[in-house]
């Protein structure tokens, strides 16, 4: 009986094997027998706490989408400028980002190809809108500088953003708020001296 | 005779074919049977043109590797203040990226399992340190912000350009000049009007 020798297996510890194996293999290329050997557990074992491998997804990327979408709800991303908002907003989802890099890892690869991943993607972009929407009224108060194409500059900032989850490991001197601090002086005010 | 339609074939085309057929599949998932469908030429009229999709890969990321090189090597990355070398470069890589894009989207995707992908990754490298001194000299004539961080500042410069491999098509009002334009307003003047 392997199923036996780790019976104090919790939905979250095998939220968390799955993401990584789903990181490792890809969400197509993990079947629920890699990660029953991974989780060290029957697959019988996995189907008494989810359906299948397609809910540990939608967990898995709901805690990256929840953690995401909760920034809109701080006061920070709430009150002030538009421009302190969006600020805000870039600075808090960076923090998210490290903080929960597995799952942010595994929402930005999502493709499409199932239910949930098309739900995802939904999710993400509606996250994305708004923030685009927070440009637009920064831009209308005058507070962007008059050539920001708002469209493109909302994909870049995402495009550094999320070029995190390739490259970013925790270390010595650039923890999160550095690293937060790093982004938003670079979107908002760039790396220039001023001219 | 399925091999005879097409004997008009050249190495061009079958590059332009392999790397979309890499793009797609990825490498490690593109077999010779891959490309001779995808290219309506038998195996054995590939293997008189290569000796096998490694050198199709080195041939294809090559190409993308010569025409960045080749950035460095051009007036406006070599005379004048660092600060301008450096928004020139960043401005002709982007400019490279869209002229070249299935190209520059294998190299970025390559993940270092054969020969040719480590030489591949050790290129990339190289081109990012010659970018980080750039920033470096920058920095040292007083042109950068005090408060940068040169490695961070490359990585998300780097994470910027390259996020447009996953996002960027062609499309009227946004050519190849206005995205180079956005990308370095972005990253050199920053969004934000004069603080």
């Amino acid at each position: 009986m392997t199923t036996a020798k780790r019976d104090t297996y919790t939905p979250e510890t095998l939220l968390s094997v799955a993401v990584q194996v789903f990181n490792e293999r890809g969400y197509d290329g993990t079947s629920m027998e890699h990660l029953s050997k991974a989780a060290g557990i029957s697959k019988s074992s996995i189907y008494h706490h989810v359906t299948g491998k397609e809910e540990l997804l939608r967990r898995a990327v709901s805690r990256a989408l929840d953690g995401l979408f909760a920034v809109l709800e701080e006061p920070g991303a709430v009150r002030g400028r538009a421009v302190e908002r969006v600020e805000y907003v870039t600075r808090r989802t960076v923090e998210v980002l490290v903080g929960e890099l597995p799952y942010v890892t595994l929402l930005l690869r999502v493709r499409g190809n199932t239910r949930t991943e098309r739900w995802a993607l939904e999710r993400r972009r509606e996250f994305d809108h708004q923030v685009a929407d927070l440009l637009k009224a920064a831009a209308a108060d005058g507070d962007l500088r008059a050539d920001v194409d708002i469209r493109l500059a909302t994909r870049l900032l995402f495009g550094m953003v999320n070029s995190l989850v390739e490259w970013y490991r925790p270390h010595p001197g650039t923890g999160p708020e550095q690293l937060a601090d790093a982004v938003v002086h670079m979107a908002f005010d760039g790396l220039r001296t001023a001219r």
